[in-house]
């Protein structure tokens, strides 16, 4: 019995409003028409536990959370999920396709709650020891454009609702990371027409596809 | 205007069964006939949110929690205690009365779950930075003797229904940490009859109080 090759770890990043569930359901109808299996997950959330913790982190409530309170609840669900979604999935041969991970960790919490990149780097080696996606792909858009989309949805939840300097910090926090790590990051404009987003991420699919056949 | 007097934060630890929910009352009341200002609370919990972190971490679930989620949330919750509670108490001069405190994580995740100390030491210097108790009393009784007591009560939680050997590292994993630090550290005999387990919880409070009035 031959070892299962491991699945890659992918990640899609961005920040409010950059059209991450259209794309997301683009990656995965894209996946499958090329024949790969795969496991669609999303972070905060993945198992039952960690969806129960999503819930208590972006519902809107008038006890305001301390923000290391919300830094510990994001990587406690993220255990979880580790331990029983995304290290299985990949150990089965499966991709594991996750709607945001640790990026948006340092995004969200570590630049948009200013408690600072080692603070999230320090739970990061902690809950996910040498666990790093494959590849992440960032949706980047300007702050107006993702804003203007999002509120053209229903109920915005408590990161939604921040201001616009905030997710100024998230935005910059997400390309810094690309930038300081250009062979593991894809950045793809969102603000381009969807078709045009869409091509580019066929590309960086298609890339990673090949990358992960030929390596024995 | 001088500055307030900062309370004294006393926490009450043990394991199952130890008598922990009587003998707390048993200290709200001679505190209170003492005319000492307190607020009581406990852990997991103490805040709105941290009370609903409580009920996950204890509630009997079929998913298995992975033990280092388990000890973020325990982290999470004390972390928006602290803020939300702990410190507004003090700093308004009441004594914070605590039903447990770290010295619990360091018994039940770090020895009962084997997750050692060593992580539990960065999580608390990480979320408490200097705050740690004033006084820590231990009730200790012999595991078999928490256990009967804990089962006559009705549905156990997921603590309570942990095996044998859990709760005796639990037990060991208290005794060590008050043996470290013995000028912090009250271990009372849980195992004595009531009235004398009080008489001794009395004395350690007299001298509490005695301190904390003679000092400026």
């Amino acid at each position: 019995m031959t070892a299962q090759k491991r699945g890659l770890f992918v990640v899609l990043e961005g920040g409010e409003g950059v059209g991450k569930t259209t794309n997301a359901a683009f990656m995965r109808e894209y996946l499958e028409n090329k024949g790969i299996e795969y496991s669609a997950t999303r972070e905060p959330g993945g198992t039952p536990l960690a969806e129960e913790l999503r819930e208590i982190i972006l519902a809107p409530r008038e006890e305001s959370m301390a923000p290391m309170a919300e830094l510990l609840l994001v990587f406690a669900a993220r255990a979880q999920h580790i331990e029983h979604k995304i290290l299985p999935v990949m150990e089965q041969g499966q991709w594991c396709l996750c709607d945001r991970f640790t990026d948006a960790t340092f995004a969200y919490q570590g630049a948009g709650r200013d408690l600072g990149t080692s603070r999230v780097e320090a739970l990061e080696s902690f809950v996910q020891a040498e666990l790093r996606p494959d590849c992440v792909i960032i949706l980047d858009a300007p702050v107006e454009i993702g804003h203007q989309r999002a509120r053209a949805r229903a109920e915005l939840d408590r990161m939604e609702s921040e201001a616009m300097t905030f997710h100024q910090k998230v935005r910059d926090a997400y390309l810094a990371r690309a930038a300081q790590a250009p062979d593991r990051y894809e950045v793809i404009d969102a603000a381009l027409p969807l078709v045009e987003v869409q091509v580019n991420l066929a590309k960086v699919l298609d890339r990673l596809i090949d990358t992960w056949k030929n390596h024995e």
